[in-house]
């Protein structure tokens, strides 16, 4: 079913009003008309599912039929740590994150991230990543806007990840002589056997265009993550970054 | 391990010679250096597992180790039929299906694809996307030039979708009240006990912006084809693509 973001002052006892931009959306690019029924949801996680009354050219009206609250994501929540990549690569990872269902974006600055440690990312950068994220939740018709956290350190990672019960976590590496890969669906027979009990928290860590240095690989071996592969092709940041969360979606039956 | 594209003319011998473009990419960029061991690849599906030997400011030679052919794509062999979309967004599926091995890409017009029947693909845009999949696939370290077939229209689908032994497809959608989907889980379980002796070409459709009208919705299962969705969330076209491929690759152990 089709879902869209409303603003609650849109709301008027059991009516829904649309006009503007929403109302463009929703009748002019998805074609809705008289009769339809879809969802509409607005920010306190309240989805509405409404009968479309009446369209004119430029605002419609919906009846509302049901109402119900949005489930929160279902567990493994799936944080991403990414390495700060180019903005374009960036960009694109936040907005697809959305839509795949990541629970949080942790960026971080490593050796080979797009920016150094010390460089600061402009306030510009985080107001813009922001507008992607509430523009991707409508527009997927999520039922909560993911979280990008403040940029941190590498050496703050084994800090943030919290090894307990319930944690596990994984990073995507390409593999050594040193240091060989676990095929991801192996890393998920391997957690899932680990914890018997479920998995709470999953934490996907990729790299940016340059990679990992062969310090830092040691040491997230060290920290007890997985280095794990998803093939014998190279991916770019992105097509890594929305590869494994689909997968790990898809194995832990949240794709339904 | 990294793999790199060469062109034949740049080995001589048992040695690799690395200048221009190529020498920027892997000593400039990825940072290889003398002693570093990788594979470099040439148009004939050959690879060459080499080991550095010297590098200069501008130019590098490597030692070939060992020589093998690179394996075709395994079985299932995956077809992406999609509508035409708007060109940002072709140009990035077509990128990121070199990456996670999609067989071939067959473009299509229907009723609310972003060119509509009649209209005319430029040779301007075919030749962009015949380099955006050599660009692809040099640095994926693919081994074979996935294609792009000409665009067609909805109704040569069905002659194209061959239904008989060992060929399966799906597309994707969020269903509406006459016709339920398919989860992706699910569908693949069914086609796996439908075929029990092994799938060797998947077939999959992805609509545009637009979606599918309802009668070309009736026309796919009409084929047989599954209404396959991908999860509560709508995704866009390029998400949608390269969700359903991750996971095909995936569940059909093609990831390793």
């Amino acid at each position: 079913m089709r879902r869209y973001w409303i603003e609650k002052k849109d709301l008027f006892q059991s009516q829904v009003n649309f006009t503007g931009d929403v109302f463009h959306h929703i009748f002019d690019v998805c074609r809705q008309e008289v009769g339809s029924k879809f969802e509409v949801l607005t920010e306190d996680s309240k989805a509405y599912f409404v009968e479309v009354t009446s369209v004119t050219k430029k605002n419609a009206t919906a009846q509302i039929l049901e109402e119900r609250v949005i489930p929160t994501l279902k567990e493994p929540r799936i944080h991403l740590l990414l390495s700060i990549s180019r903005f374009p690569v960036m960009d694109a990872v936040m907005e697809k994150a959305v839509e795949l269902g990541v629970f949080r974006i942790h960026p971080f600055f490593s050796e080979f991230s797009f920016l150094r440690k010390g460089e600061k990312l402009s306030d510009n950068k985080l107001e813009r990543w922001d507008k992607i994220v509430r523009s991707a939740t409508q527009q997927s018709g999520r039922g909560d806007l993911m979280k990008i956290e403040s940029p941190i350190h590498f050496d703050d990672i084994a800090g943030l990840i919290n090894r307990n019960q319930g944690h596990a976590g994984l990073f995507a590496y390409e593999g050594s002589d040193q240091i060989p890969t676990l095929g991801i669906k192996d890393y998920v027979t391997k957690i899932k056997s680990a914890y018997p009990e479920g998995i709470r928290d999953l934490w996907i860590i990729v790299g940016s265009e340059g990679g990992f240095s062969q310090k830092e690989v040691q040491r997230f071996t060290d920290l007890g993550l997985d280095p794990v592969t998803l093939g014998p092709q190279v991916l770019r940041v992105e097509t890594a970054c929305m590869a494994l969360v689909s997968v790990l979606k898809y194995d832990f039956d949240l794709m339904s």
